[in-house]
Formats: structure tokens, C-alpha cells, sequence
């Protein structure tokens, strides 16, 4: 009997209050989902991950395949034990990353050949092979492979790209076995073309999948056609079962989105920008780098529920960023973190309520607020 | 009254074992002091280094005083509430940091003018500025402004340092002007000559300080020729008073300056390993960049009371390491500061039972047993 399953808590409006069930424990959603890239949510240990309220982490099958190697993993008890992280991992294909990051791709039918940005060393992914890493990987939510293309693009190499990743959908689902302990979801293509979507949507429907995550958004293109698209293809997903949208986002992307029934968020973002000295809050966002916060003894946001964001002083961040000390990134990842996770618990518990649209409303106007007054 | 004072617990040979009391809580000596360069040890919350069990950390005048600026630190309340630690702070005087990473330094009996290595901006650094600095800061322990050469060094120039550090150390402690909620240490120079050592430690204990450091060791001279430097100048200290090895250094530097005498020690040498993929254990030095590691399922250290040596394989950690992952500069400073500290700790625990010599002696040949066998 499947072990993962989805259920449908409340709704609101499109929004959707859900919660997916899987053998290493429930993920609430509206849920987001951080990013541990190389078997590491960059500049966190796994509780402080957990702590933020994450259910879920993602790991990038390109990268782990490179280093450490999808067998190394395995041998050594797979991705949860070797970070330490109990809870469920969702894995990407490694399509997307093959296409951003590698050299020398070939792409045909059967998958596609890269060389290895690290090394220069040749792989091959299939629709095949990804699932036989993700499943090394011991990876709870498992993806299809896809061929994922930057808008904008012409709408017959969208529709190549779409039929592509319909046909390697197909490959997927019978190369996954039907894996009771794991759910396997397949990823919607079409671009910017809502004919395109509902037919990328309708085949991987009647092929039956236990998730469907919306790609090839975030590539690109401007906020509008994005939500354009999520009004058109958001329909057409079966009810029952999760929808993730891949790579977004900025948090008003998240609650857009959400207002179009997406249940699942991943992206670099928050832990990049934290890097790079910008913080989210409810303020909207805050460049540390700015001079003007040199001698603000303030706080980020003394009405945090998040420590981090009570103890260190303006002056202190943007110390710490100034100097590029780790800490910086250390303190700035966390407080993102924190923020997307207190995004989507608010969500949730709107949707419960029935008033996401005036949370959503709240949100953006406390955000267009702005930071603090000068000192 | 002076409220800080230090209290020799118990001697066992010349290892000595005692306690500094300050208003911001004891150290426990022999005493490992983590140097938290700008503010901060790097890759660690605070809350973190004191779990390792450090009493107290040691800040660097010359980073703070170029980033943020002492000034601002003061202004935002002293560098205790800006890196967010309540416990006692040591400062260094700025002047060895002067030498060793400014540019277009002119060095006076009045003090010493240089460039910043960061945007080349000038600034004077006198004896009664490098106080007034510390005290801005709100440091606990204050050195004085002293000239540190590197060995080898012609005896002519060892000693014009070490007599114009005499007349600087004179300076600071009438600039120093005997605060009592701080402590002001004199350090003793003249390298490796025995005379001049011994000089500089009679012309500091007529001055009279709160504590005595030993300086212009660790730069770069054989470990035989410190300790050889060692045992002719500690018992040449006041015995009332603790006694500083400053910048030192490896665990068998410690263990051995603990055995002559020495209760106190700063070095960025843990962290900084740490970040180099180094660790430190009783297993010695773990090279976590070696591809011996790469399939190893085991922990560092099965048996270490410090989760972090037990809960990550060392293929994990050689991955982080491998891969420049901020993690795993945080998980390997970790390990080391606590290390450190267990290295400390144990040789406090050693001299009480009046059992130092074993303690050192059975700590050297865990070190030299070596690591695990291979798998």
C-alpha cells in the first residue's frame, strides 16, 4: 500500500491548506521547502533547518551525482543519514541543473551527456538513471526528468522540449516501479503557451503521477506571465494530489502562487540572499550592506518570534557582512530561512480560516511599508 | 577595589592551576581563550564557543579598531552587547597585527603610525590610544602596547624592542590609570636571550600588572627553543599573578607551557584548521581533505563527549570539506575549539590530583598512536 499520500485539509478560494503524509513524517503545506544543494542546506546545521519550521529539505541530484557520487551516498546509508536530516528529502532530476551548470551537453531521446563542471569528467542522465540515483539517494519525493527551457523561447522548441518531457515522464513512471515508501511526481512543460501547459498537464494525468510540480517558470520571464500561466495550468492538475511549483521564489511570488493553489515551494533564495546580506522580513527586504544601518543598535525585528532577529543589532549585521565573516552568513541564512517558514505557516493557517486574501493583503502592505525610519 | 583577581588553586610541579575572578563571570585556568578576530569566532554563534566550554574570548584591537572602529563599538554599547557575549573579553593591544598585516608602518618611541590593509586609510596606534581603544571596547583583560619582532633577530634589535616595550608598558599603566572593573597585563619581550627576558620581566614587576604575558614567541622560532625561553622566564614572573603565553598555539604547545608554568593561551590556530579541513582529537592531527576518508562511514571520535565528533561520518565531513561548504567550517571549528577546551579542561582536572605529568604524557601518546586504522 502507498505510503505517501496527500490529503486536502481546507481551502480558500484557490489556496490550499494540505498536508503530505510519508514514512519519515508529515509535511504541512502551503509547505517550503529549503535547499540543501550539496547534502547541506548552505551555512546551517539540519536542527537549525528543522527549528525554522521546515518539514522538508531538497537535494539536487546533479550535484550529489558529481560529489559524492549517487553510490557513495547509498553505501554510506543514503542522503538523510549522511547530513544527519531524519525527516523527508525531495530530489530534483538533475535535468535543470545539466542544462545551467554543465559543459558539453548532448541532449536525445534516450537522455542527455554532460561534462561535469567540477572535473570535466562525462555522465549520462536518463529518465532511467534518475530515478535509480534519487532512489540510491533514498529520496522520499522523487522526480521525473524533464527538459526544462528558458522563456522566452519559440513555441515549437517549447513544444519539442514539452513532448520530450512527456515521453521521459512515461519513462519515469515505469522506471520508478511504483515504489510504495516514495511518491513520484511529474513536472509540467509547456512555457509560456497555455495550450502547450493543458496538454504537458493532461498527458502526465493520464499517465498518473503521485505529485505535479509546475517547471520551466522562474526562468526568466516576469512575474505576470508566471502567474498568468499558474492561472491557466493550476486547474487543469488533478485536485488530489500536491502541486509544486520548482524554483520560486521571491516571498510575493509565494503568496501569489499560493492564491493559485501551489501547495510546495523550493529555491536557493533565501539562503543566497542571506549570503549576500540581504534579509527578509516583514519590512519587505533589508540590505545590510547599507551604510545607514552602520551605528543602528536596532534589531532586525524586535517582534520576531526568531531570536536572531531579536538579539544582534543592525550595526552588528552589517559588520558581519561588511567583513564577510561566516557568522554573517550563518545568522542572515537562518533569519531568511525563518521568514519564508513564519510566510507559509501564516498562509496555512489563513487558508484554515478562510481569509488568505486579506493574510496575502496584510502581508504585501506590511511589506510596502518599508524598513524602520532612520535613526 | 580591584575586581578582578586571579587565585592560584592548586600547583602540581610548575603546572599550575587557578582562577581569574572578573565582574563578568570566572575563567578557569589553564584557560584556552578562542580568538574572535572582528567580533566574532569565526563560524561560531557564541553561544556555540561557550558550550565548547571557553570562560572567556579574545577580541583584536587592530581589526576593531579599523572595522567597525572602537568609537562605534563603545557607542553601541561595548563590544560585549555587539557580538552578543556576556562573559569576560581580552583584548590585544593591536600592536603585533600592526606589524605583521599593515602597510607603511613608521614606528616612534611615541607610538607607531601605519596604512589599513583594507583601504589603506592611516592611523596612529600609541600606548595610551591602544588603552583608551580597549576601554572603549569595554574589554575585560587590556594588554599593553608592546614592539613584537620575529626570530631569529640580531640581540641589538631584540633589545631596543624589548626596552621600548619597558618604557610603553610604563605609559599604559599610567594611561591605564588602574580601573578597577579591568585587568592590565605587561608583556615580556627579548626573544630568545635569556638577560633581556629576564630584564623585561623585573622592569614589568616593578611597574606592577595584573597578570604578566609572555610575547614574541610562536613567531616562528623551533617549540624547543619557546619552551627553552619558558623555563627561564616563568619562574621569573610574580607567582600571584596569571601568566599569558600569547598567540600559542598547537595541543603540544599548550600541554607543554602548561607544564612550565604558563594559565593562559590564545590562538586562531583551531579555527582557522578547522576551516582547512584540519581537526584535532586524540587520535592527533585528522586530515578530513585525505580520500581516506571519502567511503568512511565512522564518526571522528565514537567516544568524544562532543556530538559533533559523533553524529557525522567522516565521508560527510570530507565531502563539506571537499566541496567548500560553509557547514563544514562550522562543524570543524567546533570540533577543534572543543577540543581545545577538553585538552584544558583535562589539564586543570590533572594538576588538582596533582597527576600532570601522566595526564601530558598519556595525552602525547594518544596523539602519537595515531588515527583509526584504515577500514
Amino acid at each position: 500500500m502507498k505510503q505517501v499520500s496527500f490529503t486536502l485539509v481546507a481551502t480558500d478560494g484557490a489556496a490550499r491548506r494540505g498536508r503530505i503524509d510519508t514514512p519519515r513524517g508529515d509535511i504541512q503545506t502551503p509547505a517550503f521547502m529549503p535547499v540543501g544543494t550539496a547534502g547541506t542546506v548552505k551555512a546551517m546545521y539540519p536542527e537549525q533547518v528543522r527549528e525554522t519550521g521546515a518539514d522538508i529539505v531538497l537535494g539536487n541530484t546533479y550535484h550529489l551525482m558529481l560529489r559524492p557520487g549517487a553510490e557513495r551516498v547509498a553505501g554510506l546509508g543514503g542522503l538523510h543519514t549522511f547530513m544527519d536530516w531524519e525527516r523527508p528529502i525531495l530530489t530534483d532530476s538533475g535535468g535543470f541543473q545539466v542544462m545551467s551548470l554543465s559543459q558539453l551537453r548532448k541532449l536525445t531521446e534516450h537522455g542527455v551527456t554532460f561534462k561535469s563542471h567540477i572535473d570535466g569528467s562525462s555522465h549520462e542522465l536518463t529518465p532511467e538513471r534518475s530515478i535509480k540515483i534519487q532512489t540510491l539517494l533514498d529520496s522520499d519525493i522523487i522526480m521525473q526528468l524533464d527538459e526544462c527551457i528558458s522563456l522566452p523561447a519559440e513555441r515549437k522548441e517549447i513544444e519539442r522540449a514539452m513532448e520530450l518531457s512527456l515521453r521521459w515522464a512515461d519513462r519515469s513512471k515505469s522506471a520508478f516501479n511504483n515504489q510504495a515508501n516514495r511518491a513520484l511526481f511529474g513536472i509540467v512543460q509547456g512555457g509560456d503557451d497555455a495550450s502547450l501547459r493543458a496538454r504537458s498537464a493532461q498527458g502526465l494525468t493520464s499517465i498518473g503521477f503521485d505529485g505535479y510540480a509546475v517547471g520551466g517558470l522562474a526562468v526568466g520571464e516576469p512575474q505576470e506571465v508566471m502567474f498568468r500561466v499558474l492561472d491557466e495550468i493550476v486547474p487543469e492538475l488533478p485536485e488530489d494530489r500536491p502541486h509544486y511549483l520548482m524554483g520560486v521564489g521571491k516571498p510575493d511570488d509565494i503568496l501569489g502562487a499560493i492564491g493559485r493553489g501551489i501547495d510546495m515551494f523550493d529555491c536557493v533564495h533565501p539562503t543566497r540572499a542571506g549570503r549576500h546580506g540581504h534579509v527578509y522580513s516583514r519590512f519587505g527586504v533589508i540590505n545590510l550592506k547599507n551604510a545607514r544601518h552602520k551605528d543602528d543598535h536596532r534589531p532586525i525585528d524586535e517582534a520576531s518570534p526568531n531570536s536572531n532577529c531579536r538579539r544582534f543589532s543592525r550595526a552588528y549585521l552589517h559588520h558581519l557582512v561588511r567583513t564577510e565573516e561566516i557568522l554573517g552568513a550563518m545568522i542572515l541564512s537562518q533569519i531568511n530561512l525563518a521568514y519564508y517558514q513564519e510566510l507559509v505557516q501564516g498562509a496555512r493557517a489563513a487558508i484554515e480560516r478562510g481569509g488568505f486574501t486579506d493574510f496575502a493583503a496584510q502581508t504585501r502592505a506590511s511589506w510596502s511599508a518599508g524598513d524602520l525610519p532612520l535613526l
